[in-house]
C-alpha cells in the first residue's frame, strides 16, 4: 500500500451493556482519533448485541467492505465473551488454543491461578496473530484485516501503542476549526459556496452551546495542507464581511 | 400492537464529527435509555458520515429490520444536513416545503429573519409528520417509522417528552445490577450456570476499575421481576460461598 492511497475502517463494538443505555461508549472516539492520527479514515460504526448471528454476519460485511475492521468487546472469560469464536465463524477457522496466549496467561497468573476461566481467554480463532495487553495480561488477536480488541477502555487504550506499527495508514488527515459566534443559518449559504468551490475538501459545520451562548463550529478536513488553508482563508473572508466574532472553543 | 409483543428499534447516527473523533456521541445512551425506559429494545446503533448513497441504503435496510428507526443529525439548514432529502429518496418521497413546519418558523423567528438559509429546514418528505422542538424552533419529522432528531444533544433530549405517546412500546424492561469486588474469571463458570438455567433473561458481566480496585458488574435483565429476583438469589448464593464482597457502584 503506498503512502497516498485511502485507508479505511470500521469500528465494531460488541456489547449489550451499550445498546442498554447502561455503558457510555468511549472506545468509538479513542479508537477514530488513532486512526486518523495514522491516516486511516473511519468509515462506519456498529453497535450490536452479543448475538453469534448477528456479529458472523456483520463481520463477513464489514471485512469485505473497509482495508480494516476493529471490535471492541467480548474477550474476557465469561459466557457472554463469544467475539473470539463469532472471528473463527466468519473467517471458516477453527476455534482452538492459542499456544503463545496460554504461554503468556501462565506466566502472567501465579501457579494454582490459571483456571478454567481464565483459559477460556486464550481459546482463539487459529494461527490468529496477538495483540500484547500491557495492562491485564490477556492478549487481543488480529485475523487478516480484522482486529479484536477488549472493551474496558483503559486496557484498550493501553494496546493502542504496540498495535500502531500493524496498520498501514495512507495520508495524515489534517483538521482545522473555526468557531464562530453565530447561528448557521446566518453562514448557511456563504459556507455552501465555500463547499461547492473545494468538492474535495470535507467541510463540516457544528452548532453548539457553550457558557450560555450559541455558536457554530466549522471543521474543515483534508489530507492536503494547502487545500485548508485555502478554505480557511475563503471562510475567514466572509466571516469578516458579516462581522462575526471568531471565538476559541 | 399489545403491550407483550417485543418492541424493538435502531440508531442511526448521522455525522462525520463523530467518525473524526471529534465529537464524543452522547445521543446514542440518551436515545437508549429513554427507548428502554418505554419498552422498546435496541437492536442495533449505526454511526455513518454525510453521504446521501450512505444513508439511504442504510435506512432501507434499518427500517425494514427495526419496528422503528431513530436517527440523530443532519437536519439543520448547512451543506452538510441532508437527512431529510435522504430520507424523502428512502421513502421514495417528493422533498417538498412542509407548511406547518413553515408556519412554525415563520412565527418562531423575528421579521425579515426567516431567511433562504433558515427556510431550507422547512423542506422535508411529503406529508411528514412533525416532531416538535421546544428548545429552538425547527422541528423535527417522522415518515412512517423513521424518525429524525438533530444532532446537538440538549435539543434532542427536550424532544423526548413530546415524542414519547408517539411510540407504542412492549413490556418495559427491568434490570438489576450486583456490582462485586471480584475479577471475572472467578466467578465465570458460577455465571455460566446462572446463564444456562435462565436463558431466557439476559446476565451480562461487565469489569471496571474504579479508585484503583478491579470489580465486576453483573447485570441482568428481562421484562420480568420475578425472573430478575430469581436470578439474583441464585448469583448472591455463589457469592456468598465465594466470600466475595459486594459493592456499592
Amino acid at each position: 500500500m503506498t503512502k497516498n492511497t485511502k485507508v479505511n475502517a470500521a469500528i465494531l463494538i460488541i456489547g449489550n451493556e451499550i445498546l442498554s443505555g447502561r455503558t457510555q461508549d468511549t472506545n468509538t472516539s479513542t479508537l477514530a482519533n488513532w486512526l486518523n492520527s495514522i491516516g486511516v479514515k473511519v468509515n462506519e460504526v456498529r453497535v450490536i448485541p452479543d448475538i453469534e448471528k448477528k456479529i458472523v454476519d456483520t463481520l463477513k460485511e464489514l471485512k469485505k467492505e473497509n482495508n480494516y475492521v476493529f471490535t471492541t468487546g467480548g474477550i474476557g472469560p465469561t459466557h457472554d465473551d463469544i467475539t473470539a469464536a463469532s472471528v473463527s465463524k466468519a473467517f471458516g477457522l477453527k476455534y482452538e488454543i492459542h499456544k503463545e496466549a496460554y504461554k503468556i496467561l501462565e506466566a502472567y497468573y501465579k501457579p494454582g491461578e490459571f483456571n478454567e476461566g481464565r483459559q477460556k481467554m486464550v481459546w482463539m480463532p487459529e494461527n490468529a496473530e496477538l495483540i500484547l495487553n500491557p495492562t491485564s495480561g490477556a492478549p487481543g488477536f488480529s485475523v487478516e484485516n480484522v482486529f479484536c480488541l477488549p472493551g474496558v477502555p483503559s486496557i484498550l487504550k493501553s494496546m493502542l501503542g504496540g498495535l500502531t506499527n500493524s496498520i498501514v495508514g495512507g495520508e495524515p488527515i489534517l483538521s482545522l476549526t473555526i468557531s464562530l459566534r453565530t447561528v448557521e443559518s446566518e453562514i448557511a449559504d456563504s459556507l455552501t459556496k465555500v463547499q461547492n468551490d473545494n468538492q474535495d475538501v470535507e467541510i463540516g459545520s457544528y452548532p453548539f452551546f457553550q457558557a450560555g451562548k450559541l455558536g457554530v463550529s466549522i471543521v474543515i478536513r483534508s489530507e492536503n495542507q494547502t487545500k485548508i488553508d485555502s478554505c480557511n482563508s475563503q471562510i475567514l473572508k466572509f466571516v469578516n464581511e458579516k462581522n462575526i466574532e471568531v471565538v476559541d472553543r
